[in-house]
């Protein structure tokens, strides 16, 4: 009997390091900024720096043209490609696209699954985040200061525990029951934090704007802050936009008639992942994306909602792409795309 | 006679097709963050913040523990693998490891360089730079502010101009005769700059050496700011660095006996660009590096310099790995370590 299981173990072990193995081919890879407008700054006093303690001292002048609010993209070009179009990858407020890459315990994220399913997808950090740079002039660009999150608030909010869940101890934390995130690499994750503006919307949305008009027509893969983002570029790019995918939207588009009007010829599917009920924001969060949702399917549009626990996936927190079931819901999300006529 | 000419231009340009069609392969990509330490806030307000104009209102509490000081990394591991080690690419101040991919006028960087020639690859992001974070808590963690360069001051003082070269007027702009940077593109090079504090070399250092002993033994590939971390690291572990390339060091390593002493085994390759000698600064920190290297040399160790303009490489600003003969520069710099049976 015990032989039978270690057999088994083997067969599985074998086939998790065949599918890891198979290499992933690239005709190309590299990256850009998009958007970005030149900053003037003047009047300022000139400043003597030493660039190291003991490097040869420099007057810098903090006066001049600086540029400000541009966008940083990665993107993989795979072979043989099987999706339709490319696959752009938004990620969620106060994190950069590191979001996409490996899971902070190690697994392959969705850049790595999307790619080996054949996707060319370009990665972002979006404006002021990772690499795309921040206003750190002698004048402030955007009104009001940037914030970073603790660990324990994105183990609050993001549903890896729930309000009041936190403790400085690990073993005091109370992890949701059946929670899928890797939560014993809660401080992995939380050195992917970024701080971010909450007054950037509208310098953000023009830098992805600039990116569709760049590589689109394409599909937008968008989470949490960014379903905001994904659902206006559609409104204002709808011929370039072949479907938004919307991973736990924080946020919608916009609602007035006309703009979601826009929407009835692009598909959408919003998912969403567990434990939304007993949260102390979710619940309106989720409402008011059915309300979207419902708003665009009544315009003649075509909206699928998945809450996860309804089809059986089960423990998602916020942060799906990085749950120990993650690949599970991107073939979801492939499977949906297929359907779509965009996988071939 | 024309006809003649036409065809060379064929030839050319088809080679030119086939060297960048021919895929790139990977093993495995991925990316994590190294290092860092809980940085504690306490005693700071509650803040009620809306991430999003129309989205639900969320209190956060500034105090708790953050992690700070913690540097990123992506992967990149090549099949069939022709480098002895990996290579680990570090980048100079003010910017992130987007230094090695696409150059700003869209040509492939030394990473995909270094990936084709079959070179397994860490590059990252300094502490505080890009997708490293930084540390907007309501108490400081580091002294002093950070400094972002104007498009003008790396114009001048990266040798693409020169001292006094800069017009906002692209006409008026005085390029340095022969440079190989690709000026036109000043813009779009100035997208990638970020802000960098002057007071984190110690975390930076830290981060380094977390690297180090995660992944090596390595190669190491350092350019100006970092070559300081990049002598450092191998004087720090001289067993784990197999050889050093610094490409314009804008510092050295630790100049007392003993740390020189440590470089005895470590292969040294210093790689300066052009214009050098009518340069403000780079006359000095040229002659330090000629004084650390032949340091480096009477304690036994081994430290080529390549001054590129005495071996017929012209025209290359401080940014070399950017400039129109980029390749030729990563060529040689091939060339260097497979005489020490790094490359086969």
């Amino acid at each position: 009997m015990k032989r039978t299981v270690a057999a088994v173990a083997v067969v599985v072990s074998g086939w998790a390091v065949a599918a890891v193995a198979q290499p992933i081919v690239l005709r190309d890879m590299g990256s850009f900024h998009v958007g970005g407008e030149p900053f003037v700054v003047s009047g300022e006093p000139v400043k003597e720096v030493k660039f190291t303690a003991n490097g040869v001292p420099l007057k810098i002048d903090p006066n001049g043209t600086y540029m400000v609010g541009q966008m940083y993209v990665q993107y993989f070009i795979p072979e043989p490609r099987k999706g339709a179009v490319p696959l752009l990858m938004w990620h969620g407020g106060g994190l950069t696209g590191v979001t996409y890459e490996t899971t902070p315990d190690g697994r392959p994220g969705w850049l790595n699954d999307f790619l080996r399913k054949g996707w060319a997808v370009y990665n972002s950090d979006a404006v002021e985040r990772g690499r795309s740079g921040w206003p750190a002039t002698a004048k402030p660009v955007w009104k009001g200061d940037p914030v970073l999150v603790t660990a324990a608030n994105a183990y609050e909010r993001f549903r890896i525990g729930g309000a009041g869940s936190w403790s400085e101890d690990p073993a005091q934390r109370k992890l949701l029951p059946g929670n899928q995130f890797p939560a014993d690499q809660i401080w992995q994750f939380s050195r992917q934090f970024v701080p971010r503006w909450i007054t950037t919307d509208e310098p953000t949305l023009k830098a992805y704007l600039q990116l569709v008009d760049k590589v689109c027509p394409c599909v937008l893969l968008v989470h949490s802050q960014a379903g905001k983002f994904g659902f206006q570029a559609a409104q204002a790019r709808p011929d370039k936009i072949r479907a938004v995918v919307a991973v736990e939207p924080a946020e919608v588009g916009d609602e007035d008639k006309e703009k979601i009007a826009a929407l009835k010829s692009v598909p959408a599917l919003m998912v969403y992942g567990d434990y939304i009920e007993q949260d102390s924001r979710w619940p309106a969060i989720r409402a008011k994306g059915a309300r979207f949702a419902q708003a665009v399917r009544e315009a003649g549009g075509q909206v699928d909602e998945v809450d996860l626990p309804k089809v059986g996936i089960k423990g998602n927190s916020h942060m799906v792409m990085m749950d120990k079931n993650n690949l599970e819901v991107s073939a979801l999300i492939n499977e949906w795309l297929a359907k779509r006529g965009l996988y071939r």
